[in-house]
């Protein structure tokens, strides 16, 4: 019951290509070091600092390339979703529905993706504390729906910078749910770039040997081959040729702190 | 041209009585005063901290009020919206949409907000520097409406407190377009209060005093008949029969800061 | 009783020379605007960003050079000092003790300075809240000093950033002691450039008439002639050919305020 | 020389059966699972957040009691300084000096410090950023001293509050000098008590375990034997004899990372 949860895939999909790429390797890569693998792409980048930013596929064509993951690799996948209506269609295929950090205060989607009765990652958004998940949990109680689990992506640190405070991981866990760190977000510099965002992709395995550390449930990271030619959230992807090493030793931090 | 704009009401639209009385109240006395008045109430509390709480009448059965409040006193009004769809139908009866702070990076909403040809009030997220609305002020460039204000409403600093930098209403005027300062949800504490947000409301007055020294074109501020028995932000709305006084030393400084 | 009080000078005690232009002409500038005028510069730079800058003349050279403003101008003279022993000898020149930010908490050079029965102007830490000031406040009336002065310039806001939350003027003002808003390094942008501080001056006046508009009983502004060219501080400073227009401004809202 | 440092002891000399009785008890538990163990504790509480509390025996009382410590049990102390000349004589007897974090900018206490030549362990100010941290080893460089340290204790997150960037711990290390992890004073809250700093034990572990995953040389934490009666920093002391469990756990998760 110890083992390792990750949440892993490309930050938008980009391509079913690019997608079937990615599952098939991370899936070998977690097979080796006896992870849960669970699947993350998005089918609409929704909130893109700039309106010239590539978006994804849609909702439709994501979802069936989300369904061909899971025929071909047998993995479950997570996806998430920015409208109320998205919770539903969403819900036909994907395992786990993901509620972004802009959007976790927005009550409607919060009860549509509740009612889903599927699993749910609800990021914590950059401007809440810890503590202030609890009416947000409620929200997915008073639902029905207690499959949830309460992820930690940074919070804001004056401007364009992001800071992660690893007690809300402990702060959050109170609640009686698995928390999720965000291992590639918690490193983005919101605006850095000034049209889109910038980030340290340095720090991802630092930040989620310290979240392992701590303990935590499961992590959650962004991955690609090409990063720097990736079409959202390069700079702060991991590579997909250095993820095997970084989970080598996440998982001998995370057999540390909980045995 | 140097005249004032106000942006005030009830924070959420309790009833069509309490609608009319404080739009009524405060229509005279901004005739009064010389200030341009805009009636801001909002149909629906769509990101209220607990699920518990009143989020209002809705769309239709507020919009119809908000028709009244036009149709009996002759000034435009402002609402928020939350969803795509929202957009068209609010802009039939308001004069100007808002988006609200969480969503200003929803790339969809600010597009079907843009493409009413309506003004647009944009609340800057708590978790973005002025700067980063330089792509927010694109996403509406590039459909075409460029009948837009920005709006300062505080920024996170730390947990469960909002910080107002009074230079990023000088930052975001950089951009070319009206900047408006919310002086009520500047004082809130989020999460102050456990399941609901508190705030502080002794600071509204001063705060908008500052604000207008800077130099704005319009402030923002939620105000009510009795602020502790609001249904929504009470802490934070000013009482209503206390808007005169504040508001007469608020033009005083605007006439000293526009001559 | 409305009077505006201000402290300016040049950061640091460049030359002889320098001081004595500045205060004389800032004098004139405050007779002409009835500002009461208190001549503010350093001898000791103690905490420079690099151990390269130049830091003054020392405490002997620098007093003499403040006495001598005293003799010449008939104005008082306010230094900030940063070891116990200053205290003493300092106060042999100047009416006002200075305590630097960094060193609020350090009870002992406050006693020194409290013990002297100067008045003292104390900055707020960049790292308190206002209302942590109440226990340095205490540290000064347990020494039977009630002579003293409050100072906001600015809490850290993440990295290399400071922000002035307005509403702590008004919280400082509730421990019964004037309030000073230090206009000038409120504009700093710590380590901003590297191995010196930078600075924003163009804010330096917007913020300068926002916290007139909430209420301050003194304004504190470094002054040169050549802030390009200073030997401290520079980016953040004020021109002094531009400082009279400045203060019109202020004093106009100043009266609103007051009056 | 993967061997873990540990900076330990109580805040403050309460007296010298405290400092002989926890010195003796964590030389032991160090001995058991081979810690370099380095005694800490301070003469003076210079920085008191309030006039009334406890500030210790004074340098000369100090100082010998933490020479007894090293003659009883043969290992190296550190203690914090605060005024230039403290450096030289607390030099006498302790192995390593402290700068604190408030302190680390007065450019006499580092000099004062550096021309020792003894070690010095530099708390990073809660105000700075990471990087800033090259101009105080500029100063130490400068005077020829590279045998420094450089300490993370947390930075200002909003008010009364405390935020660790496990990422600074990697940025300072590109200096070139081991980085220290301040496990308790990380997990104060600055004047969260009112009139004095409080604090959350219950995090000292998680964070230290963090800090170690990311990699860190050595470990600084305050320890007591009864911390809710300690004249000082009661509330995020480690309990004594809860000491040698928490090192456990901490010791493997170095080894992971070193190995």
């Amino acid at each position: 019951k110890n083992k390792l949860t990750l949440l892993a895939g490309p930050c938008v999909i980009e391509s079913e290509e690019l997608v079937m790429e990615v599952a098939g390797k991370i899936k070998e890569i977690c097979d080796r070091l006896n992870i849960n693998y669970v699947f993350k792409s998005s089918f609409d980048k929704a909130n893109r600092s700039s309106i010239y930013s590539y978006r994804g596929p849609g909702i439709e064509k994501g979802l069936q390339i989300l369904q061909k993951v899971k025929d071909t690799y047998n993995i479950p996948v997570v996806t998430d979703i920015h409208e109320v209506w998205h919770a539903e269609k969403a819900a036909e295929v994907v395992d786990i529905l993901q509620i972004p950090a802009f959007l976790c205060r927005q009550t409607d989607l919060l009860i549509a993706a509740a009612k889903t009765g599927k699993a749910v990652n609800i990021k914590k958004g950059q401007f809440l504390a810890p503590w202030d998940m609890k009416n947000v949990v409620k929200k997915f109680e008073e639902c029905g729906n207690e499959n949830i689990m309460l992820c930690e992506r940074g919070s804001s640190f004056g401007y364009n910078t992001l800071v992660v405070d690893m007690r809300s991981l402990l702060e959050m866990r109170e609640f009686g749910y698995p928390v999720v760190f965000d291992a590639t977000h918690s490193v983005q510099k919101p605006g850095g770039k000034g049209d889109t965002t910038g980030g340290d992709r340095q720090y991802v395995s630092p930040l989620m040997r310290a979240a392992l550390a701590i303990g935590v449930d499961a992590i959650f990271a962004e991955v690609h081959p090409d990063p720097d030619n990736a079409k959202s959230d390069g700079p702060n992807m991991l590579k997909l040729d250095e993820l095997e090493e970084i989970l080598k030793i996440a998982i001998e931090i995370n057999n540390v702190v909980k045995k």
